[in-house]
């Protein structure tokens, strides 16, 4: 089994989806804190790890790796006997897990992370939160919880009857956005709500949460 | 073989995706217009097939898929044994595959969507084009394909020595692009611009293109 590292900072949401996924997936793996504050994702030696300067990047033996949906869905599958299975293979199940692996990615996160962005990092860099900002992305983000609702409440979890890839995406945005004042957005929604409190209470996520020191 | 039906617009980059993934696997399929213009996008009956109301929607006998990439990912999984071989199962070029699928999605759509809506959509139904979004997006996609330049020195194509769905998501942005006066943000670029050149000339795409009318 090659090593495994991981490059990133425990407060960026995108590392903590490569996180949580190695510890549902019981792998032992060392950590590297990049220093965000000093640039150093900007610089060398870690832009080799990724070319774009985001963490996180991770280095299974030879292989590179970066972006950390591409992260996550190698490791469940290339990892798919150890831990919990975060992905499927049959083909209704797996269609399933496709389709909402996108709507993370392209009607969730594009606006969970501008209410992210106003109303944790702004906050934290002394920034003014501008109201009209939060004010229309908490819109938009009923209408996709709207979606989920009508969804969970056929489905215990996205993809269907088991906890996925396509869940585990949205803990580190869903978390940081219940500590705010949106989280009316989701605790109006009675099977979003149920779906939250279940996906962020997993033991994987808490020890996430607890490398944030 | 289950019956393919898709359900969407020619004009919609979405759409075009899905459509150059089933050329490309050489599978029949039905196209059903979705009448963009008449807002049939955003009621019944097609918002069953796609609660986000947004085209495309695939059926594959009772199977509902949504989503573009999601629609392509599956089908080239699915039917790997028919037309051109658009993922990788060998675990580097996996990893390879997986990365640049996330850079598509994360680094490159959010600034070429940008420009598209600026350049293509805006002037079609004649609204002014705001000059600093072009001039930013133009600046931000040019630091973007300055890492596509860098890989494409190394491989011919994103996820390595043949063309894959990494190459195949990017096909409806960037032939609407080359047509505005962002092609100097490619053409400036000598591996970016031979790619380009290379995959908007395959046959399946210019299938796509035809069905524009």
């Amino acid at each position: 089994m090659a090593a495994i590292k991981v490059h990133g900072s425990p407060l960026s949401t995108a590392t903590q989806r490569a996180l949580a996924t190695l510890y549902e997936k019981d792998l032992d793996f060392e950590f590297v804190t990049v220093d965000l504050s000093t640039g150093a994702h900007k610089q060398e030696p870690y832009i080799s790890k990724n070319p774009f300067g985001q963490v996180p990047a991770v280095e299974i033996g030879d292989l590179k790796l970066f972006e950390s949906r591409a992260i996550t869905k190698f490791i469940a599958e290339e990892y798919a006997d150890k831990g919990t299975q975060l992905v499927h293979s049959e083909k209704e199940k797996k269609a399933a897990l496709y389709v909402w692996l996108e709507v993370e990615a392209h009607q969730f996160e594009p606006v969970a992370s501008k209410l992210v962005w106003e109303l944790v990092f702004k906050p934290l860099f002394k920034i003014p939160t501008d109201p009209a900002a939060v004010e229309e992305n908490e819109a938009k983000l009923g209408k996709v919880l709207d979606v989920y609702e009508n969804r969970l409440s056929k489905a215990k979890y996205l993809a269907g009857d088991s906890f996925t890839l396509a869940d585990l995406h949205h803990l580190p945005n869903t978390t940081l956005l219940l500590g705010t004042s949106s989280k009316v957005v989701f605790e109006s929604r009675p099977h979003v709500q149920a779906w939250a409190a279940d996906i962020t209470a997993r033991p994987a996520w808490s020890k996430v949460l607890a490398l944030r020191g």
